[in-house]
């Protein structure tokens, strides 16, 4: 979900780290053909582009500015698991100048096959890591790398601020939290330049549910403004740290560009959201799409997956993130309405237009 | 080193965790004959027992108590690299019921070495911990192992806690760092029962220096209580974290014995220890052996270990591990007094008997 819509957000711009992009590689298990990836509209419903890499070429170090007229980036698209053998030497033979790395196994999934998840969350991290070492001493790209606030862990202070430890209490988190030392590690040792962002739980998700415990936090806005039921496994009072697919595709953007330097040896980044509770959830939707759109939620409770949840943050400090320049949503009004612009063409499907307190 | 102090103390026993110990497998790159290990005096100057593994059969289940004019434990040595595929495996098919897991390429070298690092200090942990699992539900042993505070890095205050998060400044760290989180990991889903001890920079070391950046730590005063000349690479007013060699190996025994559900999801231990200064070791070698063996200390500053050494920890708050039974020196007499009882026989070398201000 995030690499398609990190697609479309590349796609559709020249430009990324103040160069022009020349080449733009984009791989996932399954890849439509490049000329369905060239907008967000036309990838609406297509595979998931879980690993992006984008190549700003040698031609377009002259400057920032945008070539106007310029020749459009060549779009290639690759569907192979991440974690083949000699995937990554391939990937990286081209020396792309950024890559991001989004490709994981969710939560749910690498607590329910553990092998799954340490191959692709971690040996396949490693891999991509180790095959940019191996191109040699000339070649250290930004490494953009997709981490999680699932790396911290009880006890948990209100607020978290980057002096927070990382305790992970589930497998997802343990892995997210080994990439984001060995990004630091090969940082420091000068085979990348590597920055990790601690990704807000992203709400809305488009499409069908993840197997992300996470998932109901988009599920119970997506289906209702959609005019479908949705089930919260949570009670109402459960807060939570969040961003829109929009705002969590422009960090990655914005990441690309980030002077290292700024960084220190501090190479992970809590980003900006918004905290609020399956309340102030509901009660956003209730004002964007009234109360029959609310009626569609059922409570059943799943004290697992709540037992989870609380063990995550509800509030960071994203001071540093903010004073380098990650922009996210102030309310869930804001980030509904961003859903509604980027997957529904701007309004809600007839049966769902707001009538006042219906 | 560790190693070898930890078979002596092994071997020199009946009983481990409460169990009478049967067998005792010990590994590690070279390894002499068994019968070369029963005991610390037979073993000194023997090549390092990097890793060891310690069997209590099921016919220990019995209790606690030594059975007086019980077998001796069947001691097997296997010398070969830990990193070979399969080792691991074959190491635990006998189902050992506590595995020690000291193997690591020390700090100096993984920084040196980047690959060999990797190679030993994590995928080797990773395939340990791979095989036990492999071994199925019913196998669950208890596993200590060997980190450092060389996962702890700035910014550090005075005194480090618990809750103090890991931000390492080195491979070798990070290397570390890795191990407890997979150890974390691996133990909440029930494939092992994990401890984690952040072991003290150890001094005196015996022997001959290894590739640790803190090596002179051990090599002022060994060498000068044996006679010889020593080089002092920091300054003098350098705070750092230390026990002794008896002291660790007494730790990691203590280890084996500690009732998990004490640590709760917090698998790693700081393990208490002595916070000195040069100026404290020195002052402790002049006590115990005189102004001449002070006068074998070379200053040598060298500022690449200096930054090094001060991105560590000069003091750790070992409250958590001392209510469950960890102990160790509290001072450098004492520290010097065991070294001069455990490796050179209750006495210093005839010319190096203190003469008073000499």
């Amino acid at each position: 979900m995030l690499g398609r819509k990190l697609a479309a957000a590349l796609t559709g711009t020249t430009e990324l780290a103040g160069r022009r992009i020349a080449r733009l590689t984009l791989t996932d298990l399954e890849m439509p053909a490049p000329s369905a990836v060239s907008g967000a509209s036309a990838t609406a419903g297509a595979p998931v582009a879980a690993g992006a890499s984008a190549t700003s070429s040698a031609s377009a170090t002259s400057g920032a500015s945008a070539v106007s007229g310029a020749p459009a980036p060549v779009l290639q698209t690759l569907g192979a698991d991440i974690a083949t053998p000699g995937l990554a030497a391939a990937l990286v033979e081209s020396q792309p100048h950024v890559i991001f790395h989004l490709a994981a196994v969710v939560s749910g999934e690498a607590e329910a096959d553990f092998e799954k998840g340490y191959r692709i969350n971690l040996e396949a991290t490693r891999s991509l890591f180790e095959a940019i070492r191996a191109r040699g001493p000339g070649y250290r790209p930004r490494v953009v790398l997709a981490s999680s606030i699932a790396v911290f862990g009880p006890p948990l202070p209100d607020t978290i601020d980057d002096s927070q430890r990382l305790a992970p209490l589930s497998s997802y988190g343990t892995q997210k939290a080994i990439g984001e030392m060995l990004l630091a590690d090969y940082s420091r040792r000068g085979f990348l330049d590597g920055i990790a962002l601690r990704l807000p739980t992203i709400s809305i998700r488009p499409g069908s549910s993840n197997r992300a415990m996470s998932g109901f936090f988009s599920s119970i806005l997506r289906e209702p403004l959609n005019g479908r039921p949705a089930v919260l496994p949570v009670s109402d009072t459960v807060r939570h740290w969040f961003a829109s697919p929009r705002a969590a595709a422009q960090f990655l953007m914005h990441a690309a560009g980030i002077d290292s330097a700024r960084l220190g040896s501090e190479r992970s980044l809590n980003m900006p959201g918004l905290s609020a509770t399956v309340a102030d959830q509901i009660a956003a939707l209730r004002r964007a799409a009234g109360e029959h759109a609310v009626e569609l939620i059922r409570r059943e409770p799943n004290p697992a997956i709540e037992a989870m949840i609380e063990s995550w943050p509800r509030q960071i400090d994203g001071a540093r993130a903010q004073a380098l320049g990650f922009r996210a949503e102030s309310s869930f009004d804001e980030i509904i309405r961003t859903y509604i612009e980027d997957e529904l063409g701007g309004r809600l499907p007839s049966g769902m237009q707001r009538s006042h307190d219906s």
